[in-house]
C-alpha cells in the first residue's frame, strides 16, 4: 500500500460536515489506525458541530447465528422510511483475517437495504481488530462520535463476537439490544454468562421456530430473578434453577411483574415481523433517556471507561520504557517463587511514578 | 457471616504442606477475597516448597453445553488411576449469584468421580466473580500456584463462561483444551471468535452425534489456514470461507499438513471414549514443554500478564484518590465535545505520576 500524506484535520472536518462520505470513511480509518491527525480532526469536527446527544447509538449483540445482521438490515429499512440517516458499525473482535469477509457481508447487506442502488443515507463500516488490545473498542467509540457529529440520527453498532465485546459495546451505546433465538437453551446460557445486565431490550429472533414462547418466558424469568436479587428480595425462583439447561423457573404472573423490567420481544427478521415493534421500543427508550438525564449519565460512564482504557495503554507504554528490563526480571522472580505478583505490581508502579528512574 | 480473625500466614502454609485440605481451602478463600494474610501465606508456602514447575495446569474451556464438566470428571478418573493428586478449579465469570449452583454441580461431580466416598486425592473448588474486574483471574492464578505448592500433580482449570474468560485462563494454564461439539456450526463459530489461538489441544466431545467428523475437519481446516497466515503463506482456503456457517474449506491431504498443528481429538465424555487419548496428548505436551523450556517461557508470560493486571488495579485506586474529581470533570468535558478521551487520559496519567498533586 502507498503511504498517503496525513490530511489536514480541519479540512477533513469541514468536508464531513458538508456531507462527504469519503472524508468520513477516511477519518474512521485514521481513528482505527490511531493516527494523531484523526484525533485532531475528530476534535475539530465535534467542536464545529452542535450535535452532542443528537444520535441514538444502539448496540445489537448476541451469539453467532442468531440473525443480528438481518435484524439490523430491517431496522435500517424502518429508519430510512422515516427519512433518518443511519450508520452501521460492524465490530469484529475475532482474528484480524476475518475482517474482509465481514465487510463483504456488509456490502451485500447494504445493497439489500437500499435496493439495487447505493443509498446515500446509509453509511456502513466494519471495524476489525488490529493493533493492540483495546484498540477496537476505542476506535468504535471514536467512530461513533464522528458519526454523530456527521449527522447520522441512528448509529447501529453490531458486534460479530461474543463475551467481552458485548460488554465493550454496552459501554458506548445509548441502548443495547440482546438477541437470542429459540432452541437448545444454549443461547439463553450465552446470554446469561455475564451479559444479561447490559440488555435494555431483549429480542427472541427467528420466533417462527418452535420454542420461541418458552425462550421468551425463560428470559423474563431470568430478568425477574435478577431484579429481585438486585433489589435485595428473596427471588421466587431459586438461583440454582438458573444453571440447569432446562430447569428454568416458571414464568410469573403479571401481579408480580415489575414495570421496570426490559421488554422481551419476538421478531422474525427474515420477514420483518416484529421489527417495527423493536424500533418503537427503541424510540421509547431514547425519549425517556433524553428526558430523564439518563443519556448524559450513561455517556459519561462511557467516557470514563474510555479514558481509563487509554490510560492503561499509556501505562503499558511506560512499562516498556522502564530501564533494566524491570518487568522481565520481576516475572522471572514470580516464576521461581521468589516474589508474588502483587509485590511486583507495586514495584512497577513506583518505577513508573518515578518516570523510569531506578 | 461471622468475621474470623486472620490466621497466621506461616501456620496456614505449614498446615497445607502437611496435607490439610481445610487449610488449603481457607487460603484460597483468603486469596479470592484479596486478604493480605493470604498473600503472605502463599508466599511462605511457595518459598517453603520446592515445587515450581511440579504441576501441569490444564485449562479446559468451550461453549456452554459442550460437556466440559463430564470430560473433567473422566480426566480425574484417569489421573487418580495413576495415583496422581488432582485439583479442579471451576471458574465462573458470570453473575455472582450462579456461583452456588455451580459449586453444587461440582460436589455432584466429585462424588461421581470418587464413587460413594469423598476422595482425599481430589481437591475441587469453584471460584466465582466477586468484587472488582480482574479479581477472578488473579484469584485463579494464585489458587493455582497454591495448589502446585500443595503438591497436586495436575490442576484442571475449567471455565464455565465464554469469551474473555477463556483468554484469561490461557494466560495461567500450561496447556489449554478447547472443547466443541458436533452440530450447527455455531460452536465452531464460538471457537473462532478470538480464542482459537489459545488452544493446545482441540476436542470434539459428544462425538457419537452426527456430524462429528465434519466438525473435526472444520477445526483442522481453520487451524491450517491460521498456521498458513501466521507463516506468511497464502492460505489454500481463502479467508472468506471461514465466515459462512457452512462454507468451510475442504480438509487438506496429509502432504500439506503441518506437524506442528495442535491435535484435534474426538471424545464421548459420557462413556469415557477417547478420554485416555486426551490424557496422553496432555502428557506429551507436558513432557515437551518441560524439556524445551516452553513451560518456563509460558509461565513467565503469565506472570507478566498477572503483574500488569494488578498494576492496572493499582492505577485505578490512584485515580479514585485524585483530588478535585479530576476524572469526573474530564468525563463531562468529553461528553460535551470539549475534549477527546486521549487528552483526558494524558492528563490523568500526569496527575497520577505527580501523586495526586494538582
Amino acid at each position: 500500500m502507498l503511504a498517503r500524506a496525513a490530511p489536514s484535520p480541519e479540512d477533513i472536518a469541514v468536508r464531513i460536515l458538508r456531507g462527504e462520505e469519503r472524508a468520513l470513511a477516511r477519518l474512521i480509518t485514521g481513528l482505527e489506525d490511531g493516527e494523531p491527525w484523526a484525533s485532531s480532526s475528530l476534535r475539530a469536527l465535534r467542536s464545529d458541530s452542535a450535535s452532542h446527544g443528537f444520535s441514538q447509538v444502539v448496540g445489537v449483540t448476541g451469539p453467532p447465528g442468531c440473525g443480528k445482521s438481518t435484524l439490523v438490515d430491517k431496522l435500517i429499512g424502518i429508519y430510512r422510511g422515516r427519512g433518518e440517516r443511519v450508520a452501521v458499525l460492524a465490530v469484529d473482535p475475532s482474528s484480524p483475517f476475518t475482517g474482509g469477509a465481514i465487510l463483504g457481508d456488509r456490502i451485500r447487506m447494504q445493497s439489500r437495504a437500499a435496493g439495487a442502488a447505493i443509498d446515500e443515507g446509509v453509511f456502513i463500516r466494519s471495524l476489525a481488530s488490529r493493533g493492540r488490545l483495546g484498540g477496537l473498542s476505542r476506535a468504535t467509540a471514536q467512530a461513533s462520535r464522528a458519526l454523530e457529529a456527521a449527522g447520522y440520527g441512528v448509529i447501529l453498532v453490531e458486534t460479530v463476537g461474543i463475551g467481552q465485546s458485548e460488554v465493550d459495546v454496552a459501554r458506548l451505546a445509548d441502548a443495547v439490544v440482546l438477541v437470542a433465538m429459540p432452541g437448545s437453551g444454549d443461547d439463553i446460557q450465552t446470554i446469561k454468562a455475564g451479559v444479561m445486565e447490559i440488555g435494555d431490550v431483549f429480542v427472541v429472533n427467528k420466533a417462527d421456530r418452535e420454542g420461541a414462547d418458552r425462550t421468551v418466558r425463560e428470559i423474563r424469568s431470568m430478568l425477574e430473578v435478577a431484579a429481585d436479587l438486585a433489589a435485595g428480595r428473596e427471588p421466587m425462583a431459586a438461583p440454582d434453577t438458573l444453571v440447569g439447561h432446562h430447569a428454568f423457573a416458571p414464568a410469573r404472573g403479571g401481579a408480580h411483574g415489575s414495570p421496570s423490567l426490559p421488554p422481551v420481544l419476538k421478531t422474525v427478521a427474515e420477514t420483518g415481523e416484529g421489527v417495527a415493534e423493536l424500533a418503537s421500543a427503541l424510540d421509547g427508550l431514547w425519549a425517556t433517556s433524553k428526558a430523564g438525564g439518563e443519556l448524559e449519565a450513561r455517556r459519561k460512564r462511557g467516557a470514563i471507561a474510555e479514558a481509563r482504557a487509554l490510560l492503561s495503554e499509556r501505562v503499558l507504554d511506560e512499562l516498556e520504557a522502564l530501564e533494566g528490563d524491570l518487568e522481565d526480571r520481576l516475572a522471572d522472580e514470580i516464576v521461581r517463587g521468589e516474589r508474588e505478583a502483587a509485590e511486583a505490581a507495586d514495584l512497577l508502579f513506583d518505577s513508573i511514578r518515578k518516570g523510569g528512574r531506578t
